[in-house]
């Protein structure tokens, strides 16, 4: 390719909408322009990044057995409804009416249509395992759309969806994605982690987001340095305390604590360490009767030691808090606590609670909590002597740095990542909604047995500049730069000898299948070498009359500060070593 | 690729509202499975014809210069506002509202945020020509969509849009377009035409159908079979006739026509030609005063001769009509003429009517037209004796079979063609509207001249297949068939030899490039067959023992009726002599 035959677009400074990293430099770099908010133009430097990404997907999903479809952008309504996912999705999806009226909504994923496709064509168990993928555009409608292609509206997502005659053989399936992924990632020449998530209602283990590493990076990545023990937050247990309850050895007082609300505020009046204090948080579930009427409020109370996080995945996991909780209004904390959040505590309670302590407060002795009246709290609280133990003892809350890994081989540690993959079980979930079945071996209707498994494949190069950038730029992995190596001739409009061998190097690389471009655009050296290496393309060779006279051209990788001189006998052999060829 | 690892799903009979042969077809053989009116996923087996209608577009496209880019498919109101097409474009165009309340539409073209991004980012004549495309999700929102893929809604288009800085550099990127058309309809191994279309108000010749030649096409091709001439029917012209008006030989007659409202029934009653009558078509045209108020109606009279058809783009060439016009109610036909529409002419008008007669028309003597009367017409009228000469004279009508060619090289034919390409020169329309500005030259800001090109790329597959099929499927070309070749081994699960042959073959080819696919299920002969001719794979290679034993395979091209018997030493000469590879 040359520069005069393409479109390089950039500029000096990033719009003032563009908060992180990877929003600036790819809207500097001219990779995307903004069309309206979350929605943005793949300009032809994108383009071929994105294309990268989709070839290498393509590729290692064919590998695996997965076979390529595309199903539509506008989908009818009905599907939707049959989930009750129509409903359910809130603003987030895009929903239209066409001209007769009728729904339809812009995708942003396919489970209904590919549920559909797969109850219509997949008849026989003798048909599966069949997993069908597509590359397609997707839309979510978010409320705050924003980080470029972080947090876009519309975007680029592969998703694929397995189909199997039972769960011994959707594992399997699970598996050979679960590999797929590793391949990808590893192919894109990025760090990232394949981190166990939570699946959810279905339970068991089979679920794994993979996260391209980024400090900047939204999510917290569980890990232990000393294991391949990866989770994310949601995820990551918090192993039962190691230690025993230890003995009461203080009396349970009544201390005031006026205006001191938290329990940081309350540990440094009473100069305790925060680790002795229980803060107290109030839940409630709405039971229905049998005709669906609102049959009544149960509150809950999780009790967290004064330096822990609730963990709300956890908590939905409780017997009775798993089907959907909420927070409690203040009314209902008052009628049953006597008091206002701040001072709450399982100690005198006005009406019947149920009780969840974390693993961590079962163990406490001696601790602090609201004594329910304002102002005041309790201190030398003890289990068994001051109040009955709790209902449910269970891991409720985040890990922190420090904990032990549940795989007992070290402490965890936490770093930030950006999640690009993720892998999961369904179950029959959708196959149940919308009454997907095959005939199994004994002739008999059975439900298929599904797993998703997507990528983001136009947040892949946004996450892939949040890794690897600097100063100048963008520093592309050569798997998915937009262009591989890039040459600029100093003076070749006024230099027969540069003009030749820019182009005679360009069509060497060219015809040898090298993804190069040739900068004929004439601009000044520092003007070019700026542009390509905000652009970030990972090889570069300069070509100037003073080098060729010598026998030589400048190399240098965009990770270098120098450059180096390559004998041009040796150039062939030298690009090679550099892994361009 | 093995079939076992790929999606093989083929029906006996077609869907009952599949009304063409490409959409029964492509319903039969897997291509394509409906989701909703208009609306299709594209199978596994489908989608491989796309990627390579998609791949051969991409690479002539790049060719010739222009850059790949991609817009969204969730478009702002608000630029399809500015160029008014919001409103005009009416149903077709599917508008959606976000979260926010704002406007969307899902996009059927882009011109508007092409033109967006080139006044954005195209500053300087310099940076000209360019031309951006992309191939893309459309949707637009058919009144009727039918006939599978050749009608859709939601499709997929190749659009490009070119930038340049006047006219003359217009007219060489419109040019290179028509080059690369050609280039690319070659590649695709259909008969087709380049078709000279009409380029509406911005006139000239710089717009051209490429339509793909099928008798079951909507459009009728005008060409001249002794030399290269070929129009759509709305842009081939009627040359002026040869002969002169002879003089009136007949007096004018009130002749009574009881019941005969059409020239034919009214020539058949008086036994004279059909070429004898006039058809009176009456239509009107509205004016506004300076207000934007209705200021009053325009009625015209268009004659035809009797067996010639209304041209609707060649009126509305003509002055006053170029505005838009409608056809005239009732009422004001009576108001004008004192009869009803069947017996209408221009002579003894109630009120002004201008009259614009067909170049055939106005050549003719002794003719028959209406009285203006119920029950009767005139016969022997003629210009000047019996009514002034016309207002205007022009070519109004379609041209028919046997009419001379524009090119003067011999008599018009007609055949049916599929639009499946369109390439039109625009001119500053939407540069204008959008107020689209370079810098020239001479520093002033000047329009962007553009162009637009589109191909159908989803439409393109169903042309493909309403020209090339038998009873007993489709039967594509090489360069889009979803495979080239069909390796198809009977017996493969019994016989060693047989497996063992297949999976060589198909291993040799494959290494060699070569898209077959090896039919490893393991079905019998003749199903196995059936599905290959009915999904339309062009080359078949059948393996059995009892050939092996001889040393040989059998060979039969899709529109073979017997296969060949090959000798394995010679099958790769051999299939390379079919243009395998």
């Amino acid at each position: 390719m040359k520069a005069s035959n393409f479109f390089v677009s950039t500029y000096k400074e990033a719009p003032a909408d563009a908060e992180v990293v990877s929003h600036q430099l790819m809207m500097r770099a001219g990779l995307i322009r903004r069309v309206s908010a979350g929605i943005y133009n793949y300009m032809p430097m994108g383009l071929r990044v994105l294309h990268k990404v989709e070839r290498i997907v393509r590729e290692e999903m064919n590998r695996a057995g997965a076979v390529e479809m595309a199903m539509p952008v506008v989908q009818p309504g009905e599907l939707w409804q049959e989930t009750g996912r129509f409903e359910k999705m809130g603003a987030e999806l895009l929903r239209v009416k066409d001209r007769h009226d009728r729904d339809f909504v812009i995708q942003p994923t396919s489970e209904e249509v590919v549920t559909d496709v797969a109850r219509n064509e997949l008849r026989s168990y003798k048909q599966l395992p069949v997993n069908f993928y597509q590359i397609q555009t997707k839309f979510r409608d978010e409320r705050r759309p924003r980080f470029g292609l972080m947090r876009g509206r519309e975007f680029i997502m592969k998703d694929a969806y397995s189909f199997d005659k039972d769960p011994a053989a959707a594992q399997v399936s699970y598996q050979t994605m679960r590999q797929a992924y590793r391949q990808i990632f590893d192919r894109f020449g990025l760090r990232y982690r394949a981190v166990a998530a939570d699946s959810g209602a279905i339970g068991g283990d089979l679920s794994e987001e993979f996260q391209v590493i980024a400090a900047t990076g939204e999510d917290a990545i569980i890990y232990c340095p000393e294991s391949d023990y990866a989770a994310n937050i949601e995820k990551a247990e918090a192993l039962p305390p190691a230690q025993a309850r230890a003995q009461a050895s203080a009396a349970l007082t009544k201390t005031p604590t006026p205006s001191k609300s938290t329990c940081a505020d309350v540990a440094q009046l009473l100069s305790v360490p925060l680790q002795k204090t229980v803060k107290s948080l109030v839940l409630a579930t709405d039971s229905v009767d049998e005709v669906g009427e609102p049959a009544g409020v149960q509150v809950w109370l999780v009790l967290l030691r004064g330096d822990h996080d609730m963990n709300e995945v956890k908590v939905s996991k409780i017997q009775g808090l798993d089907a959907g909780f909420r927070f409690a209004t203040e009314t209902e904390i008052v009628a049953h606590f006597g008091a206002r959040p701040g001072y709450l505590g399982p100690i005198g309670l006005k009406l019947p609670v149920k009780i969840v302590a974390d693993r961590e407060v079962a163990v406490m002795s001696d601790w602090i909590c609201g004594a329910n009246e304002a102002d005041f709290h309790f201190t030398g609280v003890n289990w068994g002597r001051d109040l009955p133990e709790p209902d449910f003892v269970a891991d409720v809350r985040n890990v922190v740095v420090g904990d032990r890994s549940p795989d007992g081989k070290g402490l965890l540690a936490i770093e930030r990542g950006i999640e690009v993959g993720h892998i999961f079980y369904l179950g029959t979930k959708y196959s149940k909604a919308m009454n997907a079945t095959f005939l199994d071996e004994t002739g008999k209707p059975a439900l298929f047995e599904m797993g998703c498994y997507g990528i983001g494949v136009s947040r892949l190069p946004a996450a892939a500049v949040e890794q690897n950038h600097d100063e100048r730029g963008i520093i592309w992995p050569d798997a998915i730069a937009p262009f591989t190596l890039v040459i600029c001739p100093i003076g070749m409009d006024r230099s027969e000898p540069v003009r030749e061998a820019a182009q005679q190097l360009h069509a060497q690389l060219q015809s040898a299948g090298v993804d190069v471009i040739l900068d004929d655009r004439g601009g000044r050296p520092g003007a070019m070498f700026a542009d390509w290496e905000l652009i970030g393309v990972p090889h570069r060779v300069v070509i100037s009359e003073r080098n060729l006279n010598e026998g030589q051209l400048e190399y240098q990788h965009r990770r270098q500060t120098e450059s180096q001189k390559v004998a041009l006998t040796d150039v062939d052999a030298f690009l090679r070593e550099q892994g361009v060829f």
